[in-house]
């Protein structure tokens, strides 16, 4: 029986990951549940599962035998065999540092935690030998075809579903609304994932997480285009030889994963893919032109030290005015672009320089839009940015 | 340095092993060679390779260092740390026997040796400490995607191109020429090995062999029609997820794999995968009505005993009698049919019993021929079976 925290039980991850959970009361248990504004939702997952352990920025008003402590606390408590890292944000950094340092087994899903302190979090976890496991598919992907080789893959092939914009011209993305955005052709994930899947931002993300996981160098990674997202990665050897992994598009086939691995278990609830349904798998090579955020974020990655912690703060604000309507979608990435333009690196930072450096990367983003915000159904030529 | 034997050396498969060799100079050294028909390949292989020990059913005219044996002296040779089992039909029966008792690395090629002799094969290997391990390219597949997984899978899926005349019907496929039959879209292998592609008799052959590698019910063996052979085989586990192996369809891959592992060696010969020139991947169910050949292995396997080898043994000499236009394409099967619906199956037989039922199949499939054998492009209706 393993002893599972989860941290953002609210979010989209979150839920998933307690769905996967109550699937399999035999081999899991909940000790800890994390919140942050949707305290209702919390309110009804404690009474479900009555975790020993729970934390939310506001303290729900709830009386039951379980402990309120800080999320710090509880990802070191001895209760907890494996922490699902699930927040959205900077938010995951510290109690994921504070997790491994407890040598805890920590599954990821918070993409910035690798991608803002990569070099600092790989360290802690090989220090106290505490495991990293991905949750992202293509991740788990990654890790699951590269089980059992003994010898050190040649390239990385992530895959993307292109995201709902992928055929559209300049012109067209430039008038893409939040709402269209936010119809996702084939993941059900969260508001921010969603549009930065639009902007293939959230593929660059990927690409810096991988060259972290992995331990990966960035030239050897690539991405194609794979419009059903049933291949969710896959792993070339050098003498030539691919490893994928497929199956239908569902997080909760990962989460569960990183909670059964090195095992698997049946899970009726998981669906199977049948092959009287599928006709053909479709790849094409990403074009880094039309969707600049990936090629801001890859060249971030690269450059290293603060950079990834700027490109992530940046995005934040600028999706949030996307989805507020107050940005254009091509704005976004201009927004990435001239707030990584003005940033000045700090190679090899602390933890305290990263979140300085994310401070000042929102302050910059938001004080750089006051210039582009506007209501983008009003331009009178959406096709031609200033 | 791997010291290797190779049964069968001027086949096929054996000429693309000795090219893998050939490139490896560091990791493999050939100690042994042998061939049948063709000896003027194998003198020249012998004079390049210099092995150790030799043998062929006529002896070569050769003056070397090399010593003259036979097979079962090579196979259990100390010499000897890896045979390969390269040699067509039955031929491969005892010498692989006498490789495993020799407690030696088995890597197969030769289908018939785990269809005829299943149970007796898989059963001294386990005896011995043996390991058998496949070279060809959907068995590879599999056993490269079982690597690190330690829980059993669910269900394995073959893929097969389909052979040139997949989308042929009944009485296109009367009318097929052997000539017709021998251009594969993909592979380039032996003569018999063509035509079992086409007849899809091959793909039987490899249910049942997978059977057994992996000891896998038929049950969950399924076989999925994939023209672009880039895929070589997936196999789901119980949570849903699938690996699939990929790469050009190039037997020195598996080759290769079954001499590096359980690492893999880079080797400059072997093509990589050019994302840029694949656009889809495309699946079908398979047909087996049309390719009664496939339903009639499946049947043989699953009724176990001494069918399989009855099976190989009437398969054999139908496509003999069609290579030389004495049978027509779609007769293969019948005469294979017949031939089972009047054998007296022995379960659990031993070697001779099988030897003997192959003996039995091969008079009894002759003497059906008979009725049957004509020249097809004679024939009035060709749509029309008798």
């Amino acid at each position: 029986m393993k002893k599972i925290a989860i941290l953002g039980s609210t979010g989209s991850i979150g839920q998933q990951a307690l769905d996967v959970i109550r699937a399999l009361p035999d081999e899991l248990k909940v000790v800890a549940l994390t919140g942050n504004k949707n305290l209702e939702l919390l309110e009804r997952q404690i009474q479900e599962f009555q975790p020993k352990m729970f934390y939310s920025s506001v303290k729900p008003d709830i009386s039951y035998g379980g402990e309120f402590l800080s999320a710090e606390e509880i990802v070191s408590h001895p209760e907890v065999d494996l922490v699902i890292m699930a927040t959205v944000g900077k938010a995951g950094l510290r109690p994921t540092l504070a997790a491994l340092q407890a040598g805890k087994t920590v599954a990821l899903a918070s993409k910035e935690v690798l991608v803002m302190a990569g070099e600092i979090i790989v360290r802690e976890a090989s220090l106290h030998q505490a495991p990293i496991l991905p949750i992202d598919s293509e991740h788990s992907a990654i890790w699951q075809c590269l089980q059992g080789e003994e010898s050190k893959p040649q390239r990385l092939f992530l895959t993307a579903s292109g995201g709902p914009f992928y055929h559209y011209s300049q012109s067209q993305l430039a008038r893409v609304t939040p709402e269209q955005a936010l119809q996702h052709p084939v993941w059900k994930m969260g508001k921010k994932v969603t549009i930065d899947s639009a902007t293939l931002m959230n593929k660059g993300l990927e690409v810096i997480e991988a060259h972290w996981l992995f331990s990966f160098p960035f030239d050897s990674i690539e991405i194609l285009i794979h419009p059903q997202s049933i291949v969710h990665s896959m792993v070339e050897f050098m003498d030539g030889s691919l490893k994928a992994q497929l199956s239908w598009p569902d997080m909760r086939l990962p989460i569960q994963y990183a909670l059964s691995y090195p095992r698997r278990w049946s899970n009726p609830e998981l669906p199977h893919l049948e092959w009287n349904k599928i006709n053909s798998l479709d790849f094409e090579p990403v074009d880094y032109d039309r969707f600049p955020c990936l090629k801001l974020a890859v060249e971030a990655g690269r450059a290293g030290g603060t950079y990834p912690a700027v490109l992530c703060a940046a995005d934040e604000v600028a999706v949030e005015l996307f989805l507020t309507h107050r940005l254009s979608f091509t704005n976004i990435a201009k927004i990435v672009q001239k707030t990584l333009e003005q940033h000045r690196n700090i190679s090899q930072p602390s933890l305290e320089e990263i979140l300085a450096a994310d401070d000042w990367a929102r302050e910059c983003a938001t004080r750089l839009s006051l210039d582009r915000c506007e209501q983008p159904e009003r331009r009178s030529n959406p096709g031609i940015e200033r």
